[in-house]
Order: structure tokens, then C-alpha cells, then sequence
């Protein structure tokens, strides 16, 4: 059975004085409102951690009976980060099984009443506890990632922040147009090189705030201007070092394959596309491996001002996560809001873009291992779906070899890549040196050193030696003679 | 689309060294192996608050990659103590609306490491803040319901008692012969009364225990032996105080319409049920809510011997929340294991039930308010469905008014009813008075008394002295002097 939008509405995201659940409250009444609709035959709610944030458990019932809708059946979804994609998804297959007729699906989340170092660890909580207890946070793994990409496709680190700084530049840009957005101001060049590290070279403006906010979505059988062509989702593994590339996501590229062939649509037909810029550099690899762009290449797309505004493919004209802020529960479901709103051309003047009849949204949970593609159509563009109907999409998925040996607890290692964390999470101290390396029999572990102070002492590709500490692994610079020591035992 | 059951399986439940993780990965493998699938479209995972028991977040990622599943979809639902029915429902509608063919539901909670009185509060959190602020925990509320049970039915203390401890020595004789139960010992009535009071007149051996454990569920579309037939899901107000009704759960009720209506079948058609027997009474209310028996007469129903194993409607064959155990995320989805056991005539020989061809799982969600019925059946009774049939089946629903004045600060009110709490939660004092009291107005407030320090002071029904300290209400003795106070003020 297809599935179509028939209301939507989110609060203006950023700092609230308001509880979680009257945030949920008002998104919920102004999609309702513009559904045209007083009840829903279920609610689906997502929030990604209610219980350390808020200090609540139930939260289903309690969302339902806040919004006068006691007596519905309610039930809370979580995918991580991805949680407003991933709530959307679960409420569309119970429309599309014909059991439900119309859905309410609400998302958010409230972080900024706790202390930064608090709500980091919190949001850590998302990454391997193998890689968690070295204290590495989003930001650290992210800009390991960042990093690498550097590497990978021969970016100098001034190329590299020079693309980063653009994407801030641009999502800026493009929430100073949006109601909604929790920072609705430009940023400069300068605003972004003056910004704080956070974990180098990722900068404050590299990074999507901590945010309050709320939003939500009417599903229903009733065919309406908006229909819900495709919903890909897909996980990887849990451990970052246990990926097969640290410059793509296989979770986004298989969630796209599935997304395209369910809408029978290829990359060529998004029109514009809402994309996780969690990490400024997430925005380009995400476009690449949604394929509107080839692999290495989403950054040229971004200079050559494609996914600009008013260019051929824009990208994330609510401003994204970075500048209308990221909730982290709400924001796979602000997304598509947004994409709603172009498709119905409703956004504002300024921001409402020329050709707004595909829209696709793509969200990440946690590092990369539990992301949705989603895409939305408007329904009046009348087309035939053909049986077996296949994408012309083949990107390629890399897997790592399961290595079941445990890796050696000393020796030589390659440092694949690192970062220096300056907001670390509650516990830890600050600046915190991490790193992946590579052992000689090629399993990779997570490493850290507390010696180095500045990233500026570490190289991308070098030999390290590696060693452990308390049950961890440390990795400290391979003099003369350690190697020494090395060749002779070995 | 029809959804059918291919595999199930379980861990044992009790408490376990294994982690979450391993726990539920042992449950899918053995539902796997039994629907006889390497891999599924997707996993539905069901876990109250590992968040706060385990520390982690992401966990639907973290268990797609721990049974070896990377990749495929994998989301995380909620519904507070009723998870594991809750994700079955969510994953049955994915099967049922064509997209899925089949789909992993898996189920768990760890819980045992933990200190009682930090799962106490852990679990609390399920309580609306306005009434978990007094310190009210689960077994505190569902005392006072226990006590207005009795009451409401003419039960002595005595005989309410008697009650109590037959379901919980029933329940414990059916978990003697569950392998998978935590509990497989009978008790007596003398074990019974021995047993540590934790929320009068609740005993410990009215409350489910604290336990590890997994269970999991493959759904297909395939036709198999057990065909789900009905699912019904609904939730009541948050806060216990602003229900039409004390003695029964109106979200049991309209989630029993619901399933009977989808079934098409009646409580007449019911064969045997696993009924949320978290505390020894709501088995009681549970087979009343559900139509199996009419309002009050659940007790007399036990009493007779109609739902013993070897009744005409046998309760909780498998031992119930009681005796199996209550992992909360993991119990509702248990209860399907045990029927699909029953159904496919694969329980051992002592619990075999003679008539297993329709089975119904009760589970209730918080205290009583995001409760799902779920009936099975097997697929080799071939009858024909209705359009627009309608089951004999009308209970009634209590609503109360909706309030909006606040309660006086201070006056007389009627206790309604009371309980004093010995197992306190977290930064709670032992024992704790805690009531429900109707103003003058018409307002019922929770309330909290300092003073009594046995149960034996309070009567039911009497007039006690509401004031308001520190933003809690309290209720005091009604003296002469505060009666003729509040007689010469009003």
C-alpha cells in the first residue's frame, strides 16, 4: 500500500526553557493541524536517549497523553543518531501493512540543560565500548575520518579545511534563511579558522551543536501531494576499525541502494537532497556515497557551487544539522520536514528552491553504522513502476576480513590515522592523542598517546610502535632503538 | 498480508554473567536455527533501558554485528515493560506491509548486576515524574491497587491474602516445570507468609524478580504452523492518579478489543493465556481486562482451579513474570515464545496443555499504561474471516474527568487508598506512607506521610488532613482541632 505525508510541523530548534515532551507537544499539534486531523491511529515516537538526558522511561505514554491523545497506541523507536529517520521508516511500514490509516510520528530530543562534558558522554555512549574506553567521542572519530579522506584523495590539511570551512560557509549561509534554524546567521572564512579545536582539525564550526528541538510528520493511506517513494536503511559494524574504508559509509550506500530501487529512481533524479553534516565532512562523503557524486570527488562538487543553493544539486538547504542544529533524536525527521515543505513550496522565498519534486534525506546513526536513505516525491509527477526495476547504482561496499586472532599486545604498527581530542568527555583528560594503527599482522586497533601534545608530531602512514597499558593500547614513536629491540626479538 | 511465526527461542532466565549482548545473540541464534534462516530482512530489537543498566546506547547496531548480521536493518522499540510485545508488533507490521519477508524480533534486559535500590529507581523511571517524585516505585502503585481491589470487592485483608499468595503458588508450581524459568522451585502458603513484606499488603512473593534474559522470534510471511491472528495495542494516562479506575487497566481492555476484532474471535475462543503477573494481582485484573472472566470474579476464578494448568483456561503454564522471571524489555516476547511452545505441542511433557490451538499474551507496559494483547493461533484451523465482524466483547471503559483547577494546598480529603513502602527507591527513607487522596473539589492527589510507620493506622475511606510541604503533598490524622480549624476557615 503507498504511503503519503499529510501533515508536518517541528518547533524552532536551539536552546528551549520548554520540557522534551511540550516541544514533541507543539510539533505534534502543527502537523496535526495541518493534516487536518484531531486523532491518529498510533503514534510512533523517536528519541535517542530520553532515559540520561531527561531522566524518564515510558516515554511513549507519556508523549501520548501530553498531546491529548490518551488511549492511542504509542511506541518509542531508536536507531542512534538516525533515531527521526528510523521512527519515520517503522511508522511507514504500519501505514503501508493497511492496518494504521493515519500516524503521528513525532521526534526530539532536549540536551542543552546538562554540562557539555556531560552530554558528550552521553552522545559517546552511541560509539563501541571498545573504542568508547579509550575516550574517543563523535568529533575524535570523526575527524580521524577527516583525516584520512585528506590522505586518501591528496588533500593538503589547507585543501582539506579549506573544503570544510566551505560546507559551514554554505550551511550558514543557507539557515540564515530558515525560521527553524538555531543559528540563523553567516559565517566567514575568518569565523570559522577563529573557531575552537574541537578534535584536530575538526573546529567548533566543523561540528553540529548541541540542541533542543522537536518535529514531526503525519503519515497516512490517503493520497496526498507528497508520497513516500523509498526507505533504505542498513547497518555496519559497531567498531569503527573494523570497517573495510574509513573515507565511506557502506550503511548510507546500501540504505541508497535500497531507497532507489524501492522508489525506482536513480541518483540522476534527486533534485536536492538533505544530507547528515554531523561533521561538515560528512555532508561531502555522504553525497558521494549517495552516488550523485563519484567517490573523492563530492568536495569539487561542493567549490564548483553544485550543492550550493541555487545550484544543480542543492544540498541541505535548511542549513543541516550545523546551522539548524541537531537534536540528535529529531533530526533525521527534520529532514524530511524540510523536504516536505520544498516539495509543497512552502518554504520561504529566499530559500524555496526552483526544482522541488524529489527530495532525498539521508541520516547517519551513531558513527556510520545505523543510517537511513529516505525519499520523497511529490505525487503528481505521474510515472509507471516497472517490475525488477533495478538502479544504475553499484557502488562499491568494502568489507574488513574478520580477523579472529587477538591482535599482538607489542610491536611495530603503521599509524593509519589520529587526531588530538581538546573536548574530551567527562573522565578524561584534555588533550587526548587517539589513533588507529595497524599491526604487522594487519589487524587494527585503537591506540592512544598521552605523550603527544600537538598533532602537528604525528604523520599519516608512519610506523609507530604500539604497546599496552592498563589493558590499552598506546602508541609512542618508533625510535632507533626500539626498532632495534623489535628486529632483534622478532 | 498474513504474518506467520518460523522460529523462536530463548535463554534461560535468572541471573546471568553474560552480557546483554551475548544473551540476546544466544536467543537469535536459536530462532534462527529453528525457522532454519542464515539471514533476515531485518532485526527488531526490544530493550527497556540499556541505557541506564548497561550503559550503552546504539545498541541495535551493536546487536546486528554481534550475531554476525552487519548490514541488515536494525532498530531499537520501546514500550517500557511491555518492549518485547511492543517489537513484536513493530516488526509484524513491516512483515505485513510486503516488505519484509522475514524479520528477527529479539528481546532482553540485563539487570542483576546492579544494586536493588538503583534498579528500583532505574525502574521507577517508567512512573510520571508528579508521582515517582514522592518516591513511589511499581510494587508501591500496585499496592494501593491491590488494597482498592480488595475493597472495591468486599475482599478481607485476609482473604485478599489467600489470593495473592494461590496465583503466586500456582505460578511458582507451573515454573517448576519451565526449564527456561529463574524460579523453578514451589512454594507454600507458609513460604508465602514468611516472605519480606515490600510494599504492604504486597510480599515478595506477590512481585516479579529481577533477572537476566533474552528471547526472540523470526516472522515471516511464509505460512507456518502458528499464524498471528490479533494484535491490539493502547495506552492510559501517565500519572496513575488521573485514572476513571483503579481496579482494572482500561489500556488492557482496548488493546483486547483490538486484538479480538483482529482475530476475529472472542474471550469464549481463548484457550490459555500468559498474563503479566509482575505483581501477583494483576494476573487477576489481567484475565478480568481481558473478557476471560467478569469484572471481580478473576479471584474466584483462580480459586476454583479454572486457570491451574490443568483448568479449563490455564494462566501463565509457563510460570508467568513470577516464577519464569521478568527481564522487562525481554517478558512480553517471552510470553509468545512459551505460546508458540504450547501451540506447536513442543512445551515438556508435565506442561503440555491439552488445548493449545489459540493462545493470548497479555503484557502491560509501565504501570499499566502501554499494554498490547497479542493472540496466536494455529494455522491449521481453517475458518473464514468476516468483513466487518465484531467481537461480543464490551468492556467498560472509566475515564476521568479531565481536571484543569489545581488542587487546594490544603484541606480534608478521602484517602482512597494507601500502601507503606519498605523497598524504597534510591535516595529514599524506609518505610516510606504514600496515598492516593480525593479532595473536597474532586481532585485526587498523590500524597506522602512522614509519620505512620504501620499500615494498621490507615483505614481506606476515611478523612485525613491534606497540607502541601516543600512542593509534596501530605496527609495527616484529621483531628478534632484541624476539623473544626478547617470548618471555621471554610
Amino acid at each position: 500500500m503507498d504511503v503519503f505525508i499529510s501533515g508536518v510541523g517541528m518547533t524552532k530548534f536551539g536552546r528551549s526553557k520548554d520540557s522534551l515532551e511540550k516541544m514533541m507537544a507543539e510539533a505534534a499539534g502543527l502537523a496535526l493541524k495541518d493534516a487536518q486531523l484531531e486523532r491518529v491511529d498510533a503514534i510512533y515516537i523517536g528519541v535517542m536517549n530520553v532515559e540520561e538526558f531527561v531522566g524518564d522511561s515510558n516515554f511513549a505514554t507519556l508523549l501520548a497523553d501530553t498531546i491529548g491523545l490518551t488511549g492511542i497506541p504509542s511506541t518509542r523507536v531508536e536507531t542512534a543518531s538516525s533515531t527521526g529517520a528510523g521512527v519515520f521508516e517503522t511508522a511507514f511500514y504500519a501505514v503501508a501493512s493497511g492496518h494504521m490509516k493515519n500516524v503521528l510520528v513525532l521526534a526530539g530530543e532536549k540536551m542543552t540543560h546538562l554540562p557539555t562534558a556531560k552530554t558528550t558522554r552521553i552522545l559517546s555512549e552511541v560509539i563501541d565500548r571498545s573504542e568508547r574506553r579509550y575516550g574517543a567521542t563523535m568529533p575524535a572519530l570523526a575527524a580521524m575520518i577527516a583525516q584520512k579522506y585528506a590522505r586518501e584523495f591528496n588533500l593538503s590539511q589547507q585543501k582539506l579545511m579549506d573544503i570544510l570551512a566551505q560546507v559551514a560557509i554554505k550551511n550558514h549561509s543557507n539557515g540564515s534563511l530558515n525560521p527553524y534554524a538555531q543559528f540563523r546567521k553567516t559565517i566567514t572564512k575568518d569565523n570559522y579558522m577563529k573557531s575552537q579545536m574541537v578534535s584536530y582539525p575538526l573546529r567548533l564550526y566543523d561540528c553540529a551543536p548541541i540542541t533542543d528541538g522537536a518535529s514531526a510528520i503525519v503519515l497516512t493511506s490517503q493520497p496526498t501531494l507528497v508520497k513516500v517513494s523509498g526507505i533504505g536503511h542498513a547497518t555496519d559494524t559497531s567498531a569503527v576499525r573494523h570497517r573495510g574504508s574509513f573515507t565511506s559509509f557502506n550503511s548510507t550506500k546500501e540504505a541508497a541502494i535500497k531507497a532507489y530501487t524501492m522508489a525506482q529512481l536513480n541518483p540522476s533524479d534527486i533534485q536536492f537532497g538533505e544530507v547528515h553534516d554531523a561533521f561538515t565532512l560528512f555532508e561531502i562523503i555522504g553525497t558521494e556515497d549517495l552516488g550523485l557524486f563519484p567517490s573523492g570527488m563530492g568536495w569539487k562538487a561542493l567549490e564548483e557551487g553544485i550543492t550550493q543553493m541555487r545550484g544543480r544539486l542543492p544540498i541541505n538547504p535548511s542549513g543541516g544539522l550545523k546551522s539548524r542544529g541537531h537534536p540528535v533524536g529529531a533530526s533525521g525527521l527534520a529532514q524530511l520536514v524540510e523536504i516536505v515543505y520544498q516539495l509543497r513550496g512552502e518554504a520561504e522565498e529566499e530559500r524555496q528552491l526552483e526544482r522541488a519534486e524529489i527530495g532525498l534525506a539521508q541520516s547517519i546513526g551513531g558513527l556510520g553504522n545505523n543510517n537511513l536513505v529516505t525519499i520523497l516525491e511529490r505525487s503528481d509527477r505521474k510515472r509507471v513502476m516497472k517490475e525488477g526495476w533495478k538502479p544504475d547504482y553499484h557502488p562499491e561496499i568494502k568489507v574488513s576480513p574478520k580477523v579472529t586472532t587477538p591482535p599482538p599486545s607489542e610491536g611495530v604498527g603503521i599509524l593509519e590515522t589520529f587526531t588530538t581530542l581538546y573536548a574530551t568527555p567527562e573522565g578524561f583528560r584534555s588533550p587526548l592523542t587517539l589513533g588507529f594503527v595497524k599491526t604487522k599482522t594487519g589487524e587494527r586497533v585503537m591506540a592512544c598517546n598521552p605523550d603527544y601534545r600537538s598533532p602537528k608530531e604525528l604523520k599519516m602512514g608512519k610506523s609507530v610502535y604500539l604497546k599496552t597499558r592498563e589493558g590499552l593500547y598506546v602508541f609512542e614513536k618508533l625510535t632507533l632503538w626500539r626498532r632495534l629491540k623489535h628486529w632483534i626479538k622478532g
